[in-house]
């Protein structure tokens, strides 16, 4: 997971001086665009206009504004002053990285920045934003706390900081893949009908599919300009007809596309949408206040439309994979095993032998295994690979500094994933390098035990994943510890390695866990200075066949095949049943991947699932 | 649990038919009010003016009118039609207690009483209603949806229903109880500035302190109306300085009163309520609009109060027991678990002479021993005394038809508790007659699995019931078992034996568990026509004082000492964490009550706590 990225020479060239300048300059030169338009603060988003967690280089605004590389975070640009606002992730990196000379820092939970402008700014005082970078939730919101404080929200597209934006990346605009009902399982028209179907149930005309996946799915398309996220950048209207409005770039369309997808999709450019919107006046338009633009809502509104609250109802129908994308993922996951076992054959044989290598060397190894895999496309996030106390960071990223060297008697946390044509991986595996110590091993089971309770669960229908959390960490809990993460999210196939909207974790989340659903499983335990440790699977929801009670009951089918590191286990602290799981997991793991590997490969998977 | 009351001899004496005529009647006495006063419905809720679960006899409004006893309920009477709403607990019961002849039957939660009412009536019609017996956010729902139907909301409190009533209970109005502090731990004057800057906090001026839970725990009272629920039927408005304004009957304050409450307190009746309330205009008034009266509220608005949503501080306060609060309710567990041993020891040795009694015998039985006990006052509830399949129905009453006589080859489910100067118990056993089969045992044990998780759980702080309700359900559900109602809830001292905000069930509930919280444990399973079974403990939330890790952890303590029966284990079912659970629980019941029981009761009490 962790989606952090290496600042570009560009920005980090020579000096912090130079940076500095660098970063001075353009202060000031958005601040002359302000003095120009007469607005007293400009806000700068971390986000791009699909609101999504990972974005293309030429939009990567607040980086550009204030050197800040993390995943989420709102820069605000007034006259003589900047204010940098980050959660809890980042509090420390935050200030390695922007300038305190050029920006104060602060909570974005603890300080919320209407309050801050509201307090900062005297009345009369005008507030620009790029509406298409905020959800209309938080457009209405900033807007209505400014307006008690007499201050103006003006929503201006003409976007300041692209206008100084000098020797800004080219966009990255290449030609979709269009998926073959062989890896879909469904084709679009089919997809339209049923969603058109769910927005008639809801009241509504026509629906706004907003988030580039729920489009990208719709259409059985998938995008090739931003690797690790292989969604088409557009966004679409869907009628109660099941007819689409798609707004993208054409270059993103490649040839057959129109064959691919049928009759009913029609194709315009994101700049005619304000054109086309206008055929929803007097309409009902389901649209998600929270998750979708505020500008395209606002002139929806704007041409008379009536907005509806409410999720788009892609996301829950994308979320349960049929039968042929569950027997694509196994596939996928089956490559991706093979390449995972064979790196982790290779570390032992290399830590054996001496060899420590560094962070990004074991990086580079894990990805090159991966790319012999058939339909490996790209890693699915960023790999974490982290030795010794750096695993104990839970946002590492060993491309943020000097990679570090692993060091016997300590553990390296591996949490990686790819996206394949027919599937999406995310894989943590914890191991020892030398002997960590019992005390390693002791949390280590601690946090294994979680995982096979969480594996192991079975549920009744309407269950969420907030009632099953407390099942991996239960014991942790009993001894004082605990995890300051979620314990699964949704994983898309050859999607977004994070969907919705089902999620274990403390956090409420109202959404049953549903057949065909895929979630994560991945407890985990951080000792700050000391180490760090993570098991995670992903599994997916099944109906249970072989209960006997009257209560039909769901249960996880595990799709990661790659053992667990036995070395560090301290089996008297399990129990027979927990064990038992273990042994059958592996043995499942050593007749499915086995005959997939040769010579050594074979041998170490031998070795690593010797039951315990 | 269960509520349910026995119909007294007025509204069943004789046959059906005279039965029907009494309701017949009262129908049309309630039909001449609507016609004189130009309405078109009248709204008879089961709630009182308190909106409690236990309302006094006097109150019983809905009983009158239709016959229906359930503790949740709704009339409509038109002027010539009447429709009853009820939830799912009572579909079967109201079609055998409400005439059908007189009344249609609806389901509370899928045809909503406004909805209804808006299609049934014409546009220009009145609907009556008591604001006294609604909740504000019913009278604004149902205020609102009316509307849209052109049909007008009348709030009227000179009560139709009381008007006709005929033979009226009189009002059971004796003098409350002066709680000593060493009961309560805190004297009131000191709670009062607690809570008045709680109130400070909400950015409030004062507080409606509605529910007279709260005001009986604020003002350390305790009312002797209605013996289950030994709350003084009054609510008070509590001032950012401490000083209360108590709105009560004065025939309940016995002498001593003022000296117990000290200064800050003034005492009005409930009919000078409107003038007092003026002295709010302009005010912050925090209220809560789901659970506290319309009436109230809306004058309070009328008054120019300015009313702030939100939950009475006093709740949360409330539920967190101090130690002389915990110290004394252990005393009152002891005591009622003297009761309840001597009961079950009774019980084996009557059934070993071939003598089985019926649900009614028992229950009273039961009831001898309580009344045995220092400091008892009444039962906290209706005690269910359950025999064989009447155990399968959750919310049996053996006081609603014949009771049924134990049979041999079953299982008997007894769920009871008291009402304790020191504290409220809540506790089910159940129990074998004869031998009951390995089907039973299977689940049974399955139950105590669960019911073992719960009690034995660690979690940190901010974790709410929620989040621990499938520990107590997982080893059902991995064999395709549940129970359809709740794992836990709230219970006082010497107050409520349902009390919030927290509770542990399947519904997202956002309250912390917190030290000094006590809940119930409860889980179960019930087959249709077979059996039923339930495993209860009350517990209370500590700090853990003796986990390792860096994260401070809470966990239970057991304060329900009664042995679980072993006759109904199987024990190849459990592990050996379990199993030791059970054997050092039973060896606490044998250290704490054995010194308190004498000759064949001690006797018994060795046997049943004997290792597994």
């Amino acid at each position: 997971m962790g989606s952090d990225r290496q600042l570009p020479d560009s920005i980090n060239a020579g000096a912090d001086g130079r940076f500095m300048t660098t970063i001075a300059a353009r202060l000031a030169a958005v601040r002359d665009l302000l003095e120009q338009a007469d607005y007293d603060a400009l806000v700068v988003p971390r986000a791009d206009e699909y609101l999504g967690e990972y974005i293309p280089e030429h939009k990567e605004r607040l980086r550009w504004i204030s050197g800040f590389t993390g995943s989420a975070g709102v820069a605000l640009v007034l006259r003589d002053q900047a204010a940098l606002f980050v959660d809890g992730r980042y509090t420390v990196q935050v200030r390695t990285q922007v300038p305190a000379e050029l920006f104060t820092y602060h909570h974005l939970v603890e300080e919320p920045q209407a309050q801050w402008l509201a307090a900062t700014l005297p009345r009369g005082a005008r507030v620009a934003c790029d509406p298409r970078l905020h959800s209309l939730h938080w457009y209405r919101e900033m807007e209505s706390v400014l307006a008690v404080a007499g201050i103006e929200l003006v929503a201006d597209t003409d976007n300041l900081v692209d206008r100084c934006w000098r020797d800004r990346p080219e966009e990255v605009c290449t030609p979709a893949l269009l998926l073959d009902e062989a890896f879909s399982g469904e084709c679009s028209s089919a997809k339209r009908q049923r969603m058109a179907r769910l927005i008639t149930a809801r009241g509504c005309d026509a629906a706004l599919i907003f988030a580039p996946d729920s489009v990208s799915w719709l259409l059985n398309i998938r995008g090739t300009d931003m690797p690790q996220l292989p969604v088409v950048q557009s966004f679409a209207m869907l009628d109660d007809t099941g007819e689409v409005t798609l707004f993208v770039d054409s270059r993103r369309l490649p040839d057959g596309f129109e064959a691919h997808v049928g009759e009913g999709v029609r194709v315009l450019s994101e700049a005619d949408a304000s054109g086309a919107l206008g055929a929803y006046a007097t309409r009902r338009v389901l649209a998600d206040a929270r998750n979708a633009s505020a500008w395209i809502q606002l002139e929806l509104s704007r041409l008379d439309a009536i907005l509806v609250d409410g999720e788009d109802p892609v996301q829950l129908a994308k979320a349960c994979k049929n039968a042929v994308e569950l027997a694509g993922t196994r596939n996928a996951h089956c490559r991706d095993a093979v390449a995972e076992i064979r790196f982790l054959a290779w570390l032992d044989a290399e830590v054996d032998a001496g060899r420590l290598h560094d962070e990004a060397q074991l990086s580079d190894k894990l990805l090159s295994f991966r790319q012999q895999a058939e339909h490996f496309h790209a890693v699915s996030f960023s790999t974490i690979s982290a030795a010794g106390a750096n695993a104990a960071m839970c946002h590492y990223n060993h491309l943020n500094g000097v990679p570090a060297r692993l060091s016997a008697g300590s553990v390296y946390l591996l949490d990686s994933g790819g996206q394949y044509t027919d599937g999406t991986t995310d894989i943590t595996r914890t191991v020892p390098i030398g002997d960590p110590g019992p005390e390693v091993r002791r949390l280590f089971t601690l946090v294994l035990k979680g995982h096979i309770a969480l594996a192991q669960v079975r549920f009744p229908r309407g269950t969420t994943g907030t009632q099953l959390d407390a099942l991996a960490r239960q014991f942790l809990w009993r001894e004082g510890y605990d995890y300051d993460h979620g314990t699964g999210h949704g994983v898309g196939v050859f999607l977004s390695v994070h969907e919705g909207p089902q999620r274990i974790s403390k956090v409420h989340n109202a959404v049953a866990l549903r057949p065909g659903m895929i979630v994560s499983n991945e407890p985990g335990y951080y000792r700050d200075g000391a180490f760090g440790i993570r098991c995670e699977n992903l599994q997916v929801v099944r109906e249970c066949e072989d209960s006997v009670g009257e209560t039909p009951v769901l249960e996880f089918e595990t799709l990661t095949l790659v053992p667990f590191d036995t070395r560090l286990l301290d089996p008297a602290l399990m129990d027979a049943a927990e064990i038992d799981w273990l042994n059958r997991y592996h043995q499942r793991v050593l007749e499915t991947i086995g005959p997939l590997l040769q010579g050594s490969d074979k041998v170490w998977l031998s070795q690593a699932t010797r039951p315990v």
